[in-house]
């Protein structure tokens, strides 16, 4: 087979783009014999240039990403930066140059994916993104080509390393948030602020590109509603959800709505109930895996490391390899959004439905279940079961409910905290219903 | 956009080609609003033509597959017969004919797949197969596409429903063989004569393209050895394996040997004992999974259903799509084996290595432990674990070795059975190491 030299300049020099750089050169033979491709770095742009950096000498450091995007020698763009209106500006001058770029930017994804699909097919190139969700699972892929024909009707994702290792901890060994928190920033799975991975942000926007490919409608991150972190699940909590048959996961839920056009999408993060067997459960530690459901297909499940620097760097060659192909003459194939579902209507976070767990105490006297019971009834919430828990004159009761909207659910919530024999309400939690 | 008509032919109209035919109509208006493609099914052949069934009149109907590969209406076509030799004739006419060929037919890839894969390329064409493996789940695009330039060690895989069922029912209600196999026969899991499934066949021919795929070597199905199904798998060897912490599973295992060409690779088929926590060990039912072992994605597992006429019917849409954007001009991009893999030897069955556990009965007397362990000694197989339950005079002995051949552990075995102390060599199977 004839080589094809390709040459990638990278935009960032850290984690994902040392392993890249050490993927390619382990590689470099057997992607050669397999491909006919002779992919070689010849830029890099970094921050500090003065940062002491093992690169071989035959590849030009810059400080200047604007150099790398137009170099000659430069075929594909690889956008390893991260951050909003930096990259974006060097990743639209690159598709504008017919330059294929391949970006693990979840964040840009989620702010402008749209538009810069539009770009890349518009220029005829291509935009690859498989290392923006779930790092080295092929999910991106196979909801582009795979699953191309298939009704997806919802995916369900732990994106999350972080907190899917927190709640992971607190689950395993019943610690507490605090201890597990200081835990994962010593193991430098958290960062020292760790707002983006507890507050459930860094989800929020996977959970918006998720919803963009799978369903094909144009979801930003400002359309995930509601988006909430784990900051509030307490080990009370956990253990509860244990006894009922259910572990607390942090979750990205996609959803198309209806049977046919129109249709609407809904997109939510938040810590979910997942019942023990169902497959989602089983995934422990800092692993992703998202679980797809489509009309045709069933039950689908990808699950892999969803961050690192050799998993990610992985996706981010497989997109090279795939972005190198899509130079050849006819070969570009870009990602559409689906004419069906572009101006799908995301549907309002208040008629967002699901199963709901709520905690309450009460004063434990004849009458008050009843009195509790009738709230849930005139906001037409109904009870799936219920548990009550004496002690002493004060009762803890939980609930699980049928599907309802998050507006039912928010009045019930608020009625119940108004009435006089209602001492607290605890946690509500959305629910998965087993399979 | 324009729409572009693709007319495919189908060879057989069982289970999959009529939930194939269904599909496409519910999908029609989706798909081509999303990729373009009006896509028609044109000609259908099958068996019988007097047989009822429910067909568009504007479908021509016939008995004879070659007409429909070679009809002018037919611009791809779909082959979902099964068998080998009369697949391998109308499948190699229309890869000469340059018509892209979406088969789901792993018996026919299985003995003659790096022959077809050539052939297509010679002929700047495209064979698809998606379906033949793990049907609903998106494996072999995986494999050839987001991980073609990953470093594949190994590749575990839950391949045949039918049998996943049985060890899980065997598993979960300690339910004999026999028993679960009147019942998979009585809900159509299992065939009249299960043998393909409970020996094990079914899964050597999935080993073949997995490892023909995953690794790029060119290997058959009478490569894949053992291959041993699960028919002496028994109600007590499930129950000694949980209380190991372990379940039983049959796996399909492929594997790269070496860090360097010239690689060996290695594939088999056997009843497994895997750690609990495993992920492979919560795939329960008639479900499939496939875990990959990657020098750099780490650790990946695909989850999903195997069979049935709708999850197959969506890996031949997902494939049809393909097809007909490999139609366009410069879009073909053939799988090819690996030039550094393609003639690696299949490393012979005696030294292919695992963990075993073995079962033994034998006198419960002093000496006789001793005796034992100097015959896992002589033959260098080093004992991990060993637990001895007494029975009057007799005890039932278990151990669960470290890494060995299978030519070591089988003269160990041999050698045990002819000791006077040995009573009876029981179950012998593999075991996969906690990770």
């Amino acid at each position: 087979m004839s080589t094809n030299a390709v040459r990638l300049g990278l935009l960032g020099y850290g984690t994902v783009g040392a392993a890249l750089g050490e993927l390619l050169a382990e590689q470099r033979v057997d992607i050669a014999e397999l491909t006919g491709l002779e992919i070689e770095i010849t830029r890099i742009a970094v921050r500090d240039l003065s940062k002491a950096r093992s690169i071989p000498a035959e590849i030009v450091l810059t400080d200047d990403p604007a150099e790398v995007v137009s170099a000659e020698d430069v075929d594909i763009v690889v956008e390893l930066v991260g951050g909003v209106e930096e990259p974006l500006g060097w990743v639209t001058t690159a598709l504008a140059a017919q330059k294929p770029v391949v970006t693990g930017n979840k964040a840009l994804l989620a702010a402008h994916g749209a538009e810069l699909f539009a770009l890349a097919r518009h220029n005829r190139t291509e935009l690859f993104f498989e290392a923006s969700v779930a790092g080295g699972i092929p999910l991106m892929r196979a909801l582009q080509h795979s699953l191309r024909g298939e009704p997806i009707r919802r995916v369900m994702g732990i994106v999350n390393g972080t907190t899917n290792y927190m709640l992971s901890k607190m689950t395993d060994e019943g610690a507490s948030y605090d201890q597990v928190l200081a835990e994962a920033q010593r193991l430098g799975y958290a960062e020292a602020d760790p707002t983006a991975d507890v507050e459930g942000l860094d989800a929020q926007a996977k959970a918006a590109i998720i919803a963009t490919v799978a369903l094909g409608a144009s979801v930003h991150a400002r359309d995930v509603y509601p988006t909430e972190g784990i900051t509030r699940v307490t080990r009370t909590d956990i253990a509860n959800a244990r006894r009922l048959g259910y572990v607390i996961k942090l979750l990205a839920i996609v959803e198309r709505i209806g049977d046919t056009a129109p249709y609407e999408v809904a997109a939510r993060v938040h810590p979910t109930m997942v019942p023990q067997d169902h497959p989602l459960a089983s995934v422990r530690g800092s692993f992703n895996a998202v679980f797809i459901d489509g009309d045709a297909v069933g039950e689908l499940m990808l699950y892999g490391h969803g961050a690192g620097g050799r998993p990610t760097a992985s996706a981010v060659l497989g997109d090279v390899i795939a972005a190198a192909r899509s130079r050849e003459p006819g070969k570009t194939d870009s990602f559409a959004l689906n004419p069906a579902l572009a101006e799908a209507k995301v549907r309002p976070a208040d008629e967002s439905k699901s199963a709901f767990y709520l905690c309450l105490h009460a004063d434990d006297r004849p009458g008050v279940l009843s009195e509790i019971a009738n709230v849930f009834a005139v906001n037409a919430v109904s009870i799936r079961s219920m548990e009550q828990q004496g002690l002493r004159s004060e009762a803890t009761i939980i609930f699980i409910t049928h599907e309802a909207t998050e507006a039912a659910m928010a009045a019930t919530v608020e009625k119940l905290g108004s009435l006089p024999c209602v001492l607290e309400v605890g946690a509500l939690y959305r629910v998965i219903e087993p399979l």
